[in-house]
């Protein structure tokens, strides 16, 4: 048995996120019958973590043991000829026996994108939430701040979350404005890229959801503080919609 | 009456093209169903020129006389709201009464987008030709050179065409290679961008299609003079796909 990584890019919005589910229309199910389809192996995969409907992701990894002698540099071919055009395997590597795609995961970087120009972007609708009136980003950046660090990020979590701790760390958090020249005209992209030692449930979101809030001058930047610290979802803004979100990259 | 000019952009993939057509489902069908649904008006649109059906255009131009009194800076947001997330009006501004959306313009500018990776961006899939094998984007850019200028295109013109004259004026070809640093890996995105005077029935399509021969290395650069002097269909290459085709800018 060959333990397999793969890179997988996807786009989410025709599925009920990455997690298996019985209706089948998720990510993994997709993913799992190709490989069936290929080598007639009836797998489980085991990918970094799970991404929510409409969740897209630029380079989401997943592995899975199998004992088929398809030659390493196939399987990627192979693979996508067998998936939907909006699931593409990147990249297939031989991992250590050992190897599993969530214990493993070191880090895990996220990205959300607002257009924030008065007229939404036709050709990126699906990846980017449209918000056309002004944000000001300083205070956004200022917000985003404090949540670097080693938290516990209840506040930003699902209610319905089922994870013993919400103590997570965010390595790394910056909100960046970009002209988008090539399609409209300003005040263009707003991009919000997190990286952490993992997410909570719609933990990405929320903090968007709330980020946006003083954006809009509803909330105080210095508000995210108290937020953080009442450990308590009702404080928090309301959680984003989902087709802004890309789970960027996976670090082990 | 006053006479209204439009820039619209629109993703093509989901429709038959720019014009009305019985069965509907076409750019224009939609833009004049959102004016009556807005004014009450039945009337019908002029635009810079037809696209084919799965065509995009980054900035189309339309126009149309209106007894309507809604004031002008309201127009795209009335009309946005009455039509299909892939369809948006950029801007509304009033034109000389004489203007003629098709007869006034100057120059036309069309984008084509070769995604030369191995493995397709999913996210951009339904804007970019995917041809995952190797390009000479050099020898593309010399048989493209052959084109600029005043000639008879018959040879990269529908047999379909309906034209007295194919005798038109490529003013500017350029072909650039990109690399998409973002979501893939080398060699990158390719452009073709092609401004000129006006376009025959799938003339940019049918350039591409040739120009691919010649980075495929089936056919010289050198080859190009010869098609494009034997006024013949027949000589030139295939009709390259729609969904890599964007109307990029018409100027009057």
């Amino acid at each position: 048995m060959r333990n397999l990584i793969m890179t997988v890019s996807y786009d989410g919005t025709n599925y009920f996120g990455f997690q298996a589910q019985p209706g089948g229309n998720t990510i993994q199910d997709r993913i799992e019958k190709a490989i069936w389809h290929l080598t007639g192996e009836n797998i489980t995969i085991t990918s970094s973590g799970r991404t929510d409907a409409g969740v897209h992701a630029r380079a989401q990894i997943f592995n899975f043991h199998t004992a088929s002698s398809i030659p390493l540099e196939r399987w990627a071919f192979a693979l996508n000829s067998r998936l939907p055009p909006d699931i593409r395997i990147l990249e297939a590597r031989m991992a250590d026996p050992e190897f599993h795609a969530r214990r493993w995961a070191k880090r895990k970087t996220y990205r959300y994108t607002i257009d924030n120009n008065r007229t939404p972007d036709v050709f990126q609708r699906h990846l980017q939430y449209h918000h056309p009136t002004p944000l000001d980003v300083e205070a956004m950046r200022h917000a985003l701040q404090t949540l670097i660090g080693e938290h516990d990020f209840t506040s930003f979590c699902s209610v319905g979350s089922t994870k013993l701790s919400h103590v997570r760390t965010i390595f790394d958090a910056v909100i960046e404005r970009h002209s988008n020249t090539e399609f409209a005209a300003s005040p263009g992209l707003i991009h919000i890229t997190v990286t952490g030692s993992g997410f909570l449930q719609h933990m990405v979101r929320i903090i968007v959801g709330t980020l946006l809030q003083v954006g809009e001058g509803k909330r105080n930047a210095a508000d995210m503080e108290a937020v953080l610290k009442a450990k308590d979802r009702s404080r928090a803004g309301p959680t984003a919609m989902s087709h802004g979100l890309m789970l960027w990259e996976v670090v082990y």
